[in-house]
């Protein structure tokens, strides 16, 4: 990184440099993160939670280190070349958000959440919402407090500041838009599609499939993938998630011996956030402007891999001698069958990340709607359970009451104060409908490719537009010059009218 | 820990208070530190490293703020109780200690033992002495760096201040006086032993061990040991170690299909180390005095488990059947022949770890008299070889010329600047016998309650008169109350007959 700095841009140099040593220390955080979800034994908690809480204080008086106000003002007038003067608006983006908040009350949330993530761990399986809602309140508490601080500092609304936190320059309002177009026409293509499927018959596999055949399959999925496993490695979690650092990418991914396709679908979704943090740009590692734009865009490389590319009909072809080779011969292990599986749709499921392709973005949108009224202080957190139960009836015709444990309390991000990140999801699903969009009209053959194992387009086109990117443009100007046009719901609409009747 | 600050006692509780900061960090870099050997893919190094110096060069920041030096002076004069004034000591002797050393060198320390440690990964295998010895070179600069530096402010010889890191009071001079005395009667021993040995029979039993199953047997040993696994874990490395914190002890162990007896015993030695751990006063946790007074004393647990308890005759009668569970009945798994097999002395055995207890201190004597001229800069790395193959020669009668993987790069201690830290291993089992000889005496049925699996009065005492003990006595002090008199290795040397002859 010290190459690009040099020495005449004092001031630019001195705010880099403090965005590296914050990158050592976010490494320390990230690991530590992934240990406690996917190693830490219970007893654990408390020390790793004070430890991880002072050293987000000391992050935090990084961030919001005085100093930076009059290097800010500095590097303005140095000559600067247009990368790092795209880094130089990512710095000035993170200070006033971080300056925004006391480090009284990052320590306070810190704490809070892991807390309340901690006993959720145990309350979810006992459905016990009375013990859950104890923790969860003081959670949303000073997330209401964080984003009226953020609201003051950057001119926004409360739960604006919150999605700006994960989707730089996303709006209330254009979600708004957005979830109101999906709203118009997925509920009745939800319906069609499941007439269709249900005249279609679906073999189910026989299991059980052994745990250790699962992992072998997923490893074997995540090189065909182009996983760098010298760079990362694969474990276990309640949730799966990505996390550690580029350089070191820790993903998870959670395995049930009556199904392998859940596990395998989940590892191959980590693995498109895994090739987005191995192909950042090296060159400027530590830097803001060699991170992920956003999770939105984070997501859709995930969903790039594991809707776009793994759920296609020609990924089968690759898919079932995998399947084979790791459980055996079975009728369906066909793969006719195994996309007939990997695309049916199950409105009667209660779970989001067991969701399939259609109807999640339902889920999402239900959460959306109450997550933002909460942040507003319209709602609370005791209003929750009935909201949840009056929203699945209307939006999935489902009834969760008094299921907690696969209604509201099925998510972490409540419990760690993730709010504002729900969105993220769906807004992925339609950035990866409109690379894959793209991606058709430069390959025309892109299915025979696929079919034949000849994944390396894909690859090239998402490092070309997305992963060297990095926060380079704003999120805008990324779609655009990725794209063509910005953000547009025809694409995820075509791909799964086209996917699905 | 709060509540033991009075509020009146200013200097001394900013003391603590930094204390406390300092174990949190300590917590991160523990935490790490294990994952780099249990879990790190290779080219998580770099960045690893880089993060790792960060936050080292903020410890030492904190450890020699230089308020402490007014503090300390005032909590002299404070109104403290005999355990505050036992913590104000512990934390005099490591700022002294800390002091005496620039934030320059602790990071390019911790630097050069992380390429060191990760290149010696693949150069040992490869026998690459040329190689390591690059990487080695600079280790040992800094190393007598520190040394200098530390002999400036502490007033003892070079090589002093570095055992003084692990053993503190240790000096050269009693450390010469003891191993002068093991070297008299030692390898006599041995050749009894050894004559004795050669006219009676072993069964080998016979494998292949599963790995699974050695896991399961590691597991159902930790729980007879006591181990804690709601604030624990066992998991593989290279080397196996206890790491991680009080609060979450994190062990490793490395298997090998064709022999479950290292695993095993190596297990049962770091759940020494854990179960200290693990029974550090609570009340205290954070501050010094709640820590191990020295690395021999953790040792001396950790060979109590080993030596003392698990290889013993009268354990043997325990772990028969639990050895049976787990690969089914041969005739080698029989009490007596399970006693031979774990006492038996193996001359032949180049390797330091996979030593038996009997020639185990030759090891440690060899080592300790390579690194002392070497700290002292009496001799230089390239010279380390040749005496390391003559020493091998005379003490133990083995050849390994040309052979670096077993011989001298054989142990990570160096390539991690742990100089100081071998002699610790055999004061250890001398302070494990010392301490089995007072239970003895005070239990006088031991071997009758061992075979019963009556394990609590020797975990009761060495709870009371070790774990809670922590760093309230100095090690002299520690010793006369546990065992009534000095380090004496005559209890050493008793045992090693009795068991033996």
């Amino acid at each position: 990184m010290d190459t690009n700095l040099s020495p005449q841009k004092s001031a630019y140099a001195e705010l880099a440099r403090l965005q590296l040593r914050l990158h050592r220390f976010q490494h320390l955080e990230s690991m530590l993160s992934w240990d406690r979800a996917a190693m830490m034994p219970p007893k654990g908690n408390e020390a790793r939670a004070a430890a991880v809480a002072e050293l987000e204080g000391l992050m935090h008086r990084l961030r919001t280190d005085p100093q930076q106000a009059e290097w800010l003002q500095k590097a303005e007038a140095e000559p600067l070349d247009e990368l790092e003067r795209a880094n130089l608006r990512e710095i000035r983006r993170r200070w006033r958000q971080a300056n925004a908040l006391p480090e009284r009350l990052v320590e306070a949330q810190s704490l809070a959440a892991a807390r309340c993530e901690h006993a959720w761990r145990r309350q979810r399986p006992a459905n016990d919402w009375n013990g859950f809602v104890e923790n969860l309140r003081e959670v949303v508490r000073l997330a209401r407090e964080e984003a009226q601080l953020l609201s003051d500092a950057l001119g926004l609304s409360r739960y604006d500041t919150l999605i700006d936190r994960f989707e730089p320059g996303m709006r209330v309002a254009e979600i708004d838009r957005i979830f109101g177009d999906l709203k118009q026409w997925m509920p009745g293509l939800i319906v069609r599609v499941r007439d269709k499927q249900a005249k279609e018959a679906v073999q189910q596999p026989t299991g059980p499939f052994p745990i250790a055949k699962q992992r072998q399959m997923g490893h074997a999925l995540m090189k065909l993938l182009g996983f760098d496993f010298e760079a990362g490695r694969l474990d276990e979690s309640t949730h799966p998630f990505s996390g550690g650092v580029p350089e070191d990418v820790r993903l998870t991914t959670r395995y049930r011996e009556e199904d392998f396709t859940r596990s395998l679908m989940a590892t191959i979704h980590e693995t498109g956030h895994a090739r987005f943090e191995q192909n950042l740009s090296r060159e400027w590692l530590g830097q803001p402007i060699a991170r992920a734009r956003s999770f939105g865009i984070h997501e859709s490389q995930s969903l790039s891999f594991e809707m776009q590319l793994a759920r296609s009909r020609a990924f089968m072809e690759l898919l079932a001698p995998i399947v084979r080779e790791c459980f055996g011969e079975q009728p369906a292990f066909a793969p006719d069958n195994l996309y007939r599986l990997f695309t049916r749709v199950k409105a009667e499921n209660l779970i989001r990340v067991e969701a399939d392709e259609l109807t999640y973005p339902m889920h999402v949108i239900l959460r959306y709607e109450i997550e933002k009224p909460l942040i507003e202080g319209e709602i609370e957190v005791e209003d929750i359970p009935a909201l949840w139960d009056e929203k699945m009836r209307s939006m999935l015709g489902l009834d969760t009451r008094g299921n907690y444990a696969d209604g509201c309390m099925q998510d972490v991000h409540w419990s760690e104060s993730l709010f504002g990140y729900f969105p993220d999801y769906t807004l992925g699903a339609m950035y990866a409908a409109q690379w894959f969009g793209t991606i058709r009209k430069q390959v025309p053959d892109l299915d025979e490719r696929i079919r034949k194992g000849e994944l390396g387009p894909i690859f090239t086109w998402l490092r070309e537009n997305i992963w060297l990117a990095g926060s380079r443009w704003e999120t805008p100007e990324l779609v655009a010059r990725a794209s063509g046009e910005p953000l547009n719901t025809a694409h995820f609409r075509r791909h799964l009218e086209s996917r699905y009747l």
